[in-house]
């Protein structure tokens, strides 16, 4: 293994690629957005997340299986990988700031793990408790090799930030466990549930052992080939209706699909495998042209957590699982290493900022699993009204969530030998190859963002910034990969300031998207807005935009929500509809539209005030 | 008991009521879509049906749980009901038409049940074979009393049909153990399935055993009162958030709903319950107005099976089940009944000729369980690629389909002391009460119907022909009911013709239709079109109307399809739009729309060809 992968502090370190990772001690946060959420997570979503573990049953479980407790077993079957994404969030915390309870926490819980442990090297609770006779039998949904994969994700987390070596044996001995039987022994099945393939690629990576690598890549090419035994939910749901090369559109259960996906590009590029890259490059194209919500999100059906078809992007009904946010990140993370494409960056931005970032309250301790654009006034059908929750019995998010504000700060720049490149634009001090680089900036309220060379290794090298598509942003062309790039023999104390436009702007749905079909969307820089009944003067189901509506930015610091930059937009009232028989007629409905203002909110910051009514698409008059 | 409800050989008889039904033999359906639907009935789905009951494992259940043979039990806990609903729809087959066979399978059927039934009258092949330990315990999932409920509904039918007794004497045994543990001991459960409710109503009707009636109306009012144990949908899922009388809207599984609609009306005409026949009068303005499809289908949820909030009626995602419409048309004939108001009879014949009528094939053996109103291109989410299917694994539509287009004579016509009111119009006969009518009609094809007197009791009465609220002939007022009243002391030869407005229209949504804005459907006298890209000269997904486009009905022999009209509508085609990137945009896609012709077909006419895209709802360019 070289050097490169092996000095990185963070979620991904590929040996080969376009652009190079930064640990996440390589990038500071100070501030803006990215800083509030990584301090709230700190402060209470961690603290929540470990009060959980216990609760959930996870811990629980874990002593049950290490022989140390008698009770029953809690929860789900994956219930392990709720703790192991909490461990992970936990290193990555640690690898930020680190703090003593966090060394203990991981180190008392891999030690219980290791006495859980089985001596061959298995590791799952439920099977271990509740079918020890199952094991390994009934892989289309018993998610045991997709626990293996978030131990594997939470042992490099450790590993890579500083934690000891026994939670990365703990995993190395599932992991061996898993290469004799699914490799040596030649045992074809597959997991229902992609999500090891990316956790055994990154273990090769921490390793140099390669049988992982081999393992990924023959779990990878068994897809769609019928190895996954029928659910009932059909093949689609878990990938396996096609080969994974010759898949053209993601496919059934979305947080399956993405995962999948960050393995594939993984193995791609650790075995220099074009057709696989490309494959998975092409599943991209048509899943961001056709499948994908205004806010990043994917997932247009409840009705198994799927896709959902071409065009089929429903606002109320959307259901853009937090997780699946989440894995969208990790595969577009890759795909950018990969490739140097700032598409990717800008689909990054546009996720965390919306579709992410509304996953949680605005005080850290509640969240979304649905994140719809679209919550109606009455809400009969959702038991929850359709609101955040602490928790969750199926609570794969919150943990999820933790890990990826912990490692925000992997995703922010990188290196080639060019020089250094920044993908998002936050407040703080980015350190790379001789590098110090301050940027400072109130992105994504203002669009002014200054960068001021603070150490260079001297001689000429190249700052790219990423100019995000939504950007009219005159002044620098930026480079095919979307990349403004200023060569310089840098020195230290050299300035640079990039200005994006930050106007508000009216947005239009392809008119593929039926459910979309006469509305519209605000956006300012990489903010979605949304409206929210509480900050209209009437009923907001009577308000509708016009073709031409003035919009204006408004900075405010809103009770429950914090500071935000709210948008004034010129609208109309309409008439109230009252129901009065079936609701279709052969006269178009008498419209008498009044002037008024409606006024925006970030989509993230909603569902911080009260239950009521929200859209992100608004009816055009 | 009353005369009047012994006589009545049809599925419902209430002692009271506005207007009183006829029997399925007093109306004899000569031509027309009922009698196609009825004859192929006949030929292909009954035959299909019998064959079922065996493949299905509906009957070697019951010969199992009798112990006259060996295996295990097949299907469903609801499985007995499939053979319900069978054994119902050859009864009212038997009533219709007599035939031996029908005797044969009814009689020998019977005294299977009669031997699989214990000796204190419970009955179900499920919990008898797989769980007797459980009997009565899990009813909020269990469906024994639903079980019940169809076997009484079959019995009734027997009963009328003149089919002996042995069928009704098993339902009794039953009834009479429902009526002993949950009436006489006091037990306050109930079942998670609304449908014993009406069953026992009519089972009153039939016997004038007073405690079924007490029966049914002590279920009713015990729902909402959290007596149902929670089964992870929640407590709207099964309606038990609410007591009836409160509640303001119809929730949860459409078809619990409709079907509990049915029972609450059955009460409240036999105990003269005012209020509660409010309750369910409340529900059905609330449903009409805002939960209903333009087929008249119901359901706008695949999770849950569930209604979906008000407004909330996508195309493409419409659940709309066919037991849902068979449900809405018997809750719809209760009100007609009770109330005599014909906003009842006009959704029945919307019901009727779209969203129940779509749900069978032109062939009579392949059907819908889910009836959208739009199919996509790829459907790469549907493992059945969205085509109707010969049988389902929980096949509850395809006998229930069977059993209402064998009782379709009984939905025609009613009487009163004042005469008879027609309420659907089919070609052939109508007797009651000494009038024989002839009716000929080529109807829905055209709006002529000319009505023949061949006999009179003499003197004078009144005739009432519904005047659908579509039909805006202005010949005839109607009254404040909606039907036109010719009152005249008949003879035997007077004629009369009613003439209904078949002019093609264009339809708009309610504007609180999110998913339905900016598009328009295409009725034509009681049916809904479609357009189906076989029909199209280009890509249909690029057609629109416009709101001026002209509509010709033109007649059509279509293969595969049969007898139909079609609607040639001036149309424009949009520039294809390909996919290119994220499919939002500040910019107004270039559209340079070409006229052209669209042609659309009778919904119900839809997928006898192939699998090709199909909409209801089209873009108004």
């Amino acid at each position: 293994m070289s050097d490169r992968t092996d000095r990185v502090r963070g979620p991904l370190a590929p040996s080969t690629g376009v652009q190079r990772p930064l640990g996440i001690d390589d990038v500071e946060i100070e501030g803006g957005p990215f800083g509030r959420w990584q301090r709230i997570n700190r402060e209470a979503g961690i603290p929540l997340g470990l009060e959980q573990m216990e609760k959930s049953g996870a811990l629980p479980n874990l002593r049950l299986a290490a022989g140390e407790s008698e009770g029953s077993f809690q929860g789900f079957r994956f219930q392990d990988s709720d703790l192991y994404k909490q461990l992970e969030a936990v290193a990555w915390e640690h690898g930020r700031l680190p703090d003593d309870g966090y060394r203990a926490f991981v180190a008392e819980t891999a030690a219980l793990l290791a006495r859980a442990q089985r001596p061959d090297g298995y590791l799952n609770s439920h099977y271990q408790m509740v079918k020890p006779d199952k094991i390994w039998t009934e892989l289309e949904y018993s998610h045991e090799m997709y626990c293996a994969g978030h131990l594997i994700q939470a042992a490099v987390a450790a590993a890579r930030a500083g934690l000891g070596d026994e939670l990365p044996a703990v995993a190395r001995r599932f992991a061996d466990l898993l290469v004799q039987r699914f490799l040596v022994d030649g045992d074809d099945a597959i997991d229902g549930h992609a999500e090891v393939e990316t956790a055994l690629v990154e273990l090769y990576r921490l390793t140099g052992e390669g049988s992982y690598l081999e393992l990924a890549r023959k779990l990878i090419d068994n897809r769609g080939r019928g190895l996954i035994a029928e659910t009932g939910l059909g093949p689609l749901y878990a990938q396996d209706h096609l080969p994974v090369r010759e898949a053209d559109t993601a496919v059934g259960h979305a947080v399956r699909q993405l995962y999948l996906e960050a393995g594939v590009v993984d193995v791609a590029v650790e075995t220099g495998d074009e057709t696989l890259l490309a494959c998975s490059v092409r599943r991209w194209e048509d899943l961001v042209a056709t499948k994908t919500a205004i806010t990043g999100g994917h997932g247009s059906r409840h009705d198994g957590e799927a896709f959902g078809e071409r065009y089929e992007l429903p606002p109320d009904r959307a259901y853009n699982e937090s997780c699946a946010a989440i894995a969208s990140i990790h595969w577009n993370w890759r795909l950018l290493l990969a490739t140097g494409h700032g598409r990717y960056a800008d689909l990054i931005e546009r996720t965390l900022y919306n579709a992410f970032a509304a996953s949680t309250s605005a005080d850290g301790v509640r969240f979304f699993y649905v994140n719809p654009l679209q919550r109606r006034a009455d809400l009969f059908e959702d038991a929850y009204l359709g609101r955040r929750r602490e928790w969750f019995a199926c609570a794969c998010c919150p943990p999820n969530i933790m890990r990826l504000v912990a490692s925000l700060g992997h995703y922010v720049a990188t290196t080639d030998d060019d020089g250094l490149s920044v993908h998002q634009y936050v407040p703080g001090t980015i350190r790379a190859g001789g590098i110090t680089l301050a940027v400072e900036t109130d992105y994504p309220w203002d669009g002014r963002i200054r960068f001021t060379v603070r150490d260079t290794p001297g001689g000429e090298w190249t700052l790219k910034l990423r100019v995000p598509a939504w950007s009219a942003s005159g002044e620098l062309t930026p480079n095919a990969d979307g990349y403004a790039e200023i060569r310089r023999d840098w020195r230290a104390g050299d300035t640079f300031t990039l200005d994006l436009d930050m106007t508000p702007r009216l947005v239009l749905p392809h008119r593929r998207i039926d459910a979309l079909r006469g509305c519209a969307a605000i956006e300012r820089g990489p903010l979605v807005y949304c409206f929210e009944q509480i900050d209209q003067d009437g009923d907001l189901e009577d308000l509708a935009l016009t073709p031409d509506s003035g919009l204006r930015a408004v900075e405010r610091d809103l009770p429950g929500v914090g500071r935000t930059v709210l948008i004034e937009a010129d609208a109309v009232r309409l008439p109230p509809a009252p129901p009065d028989g079936l609701p279709y007629g052969t006269a178009p409905p008498a419209s008498l539209p009044a002037p008024t203002t409606a006024v925006a909110v970030p989509y993230y910051q909603w569902d911080n005030r009260d239950g009521g009514v929200m859209r992100v698409w608004t009816p055009l008059a």
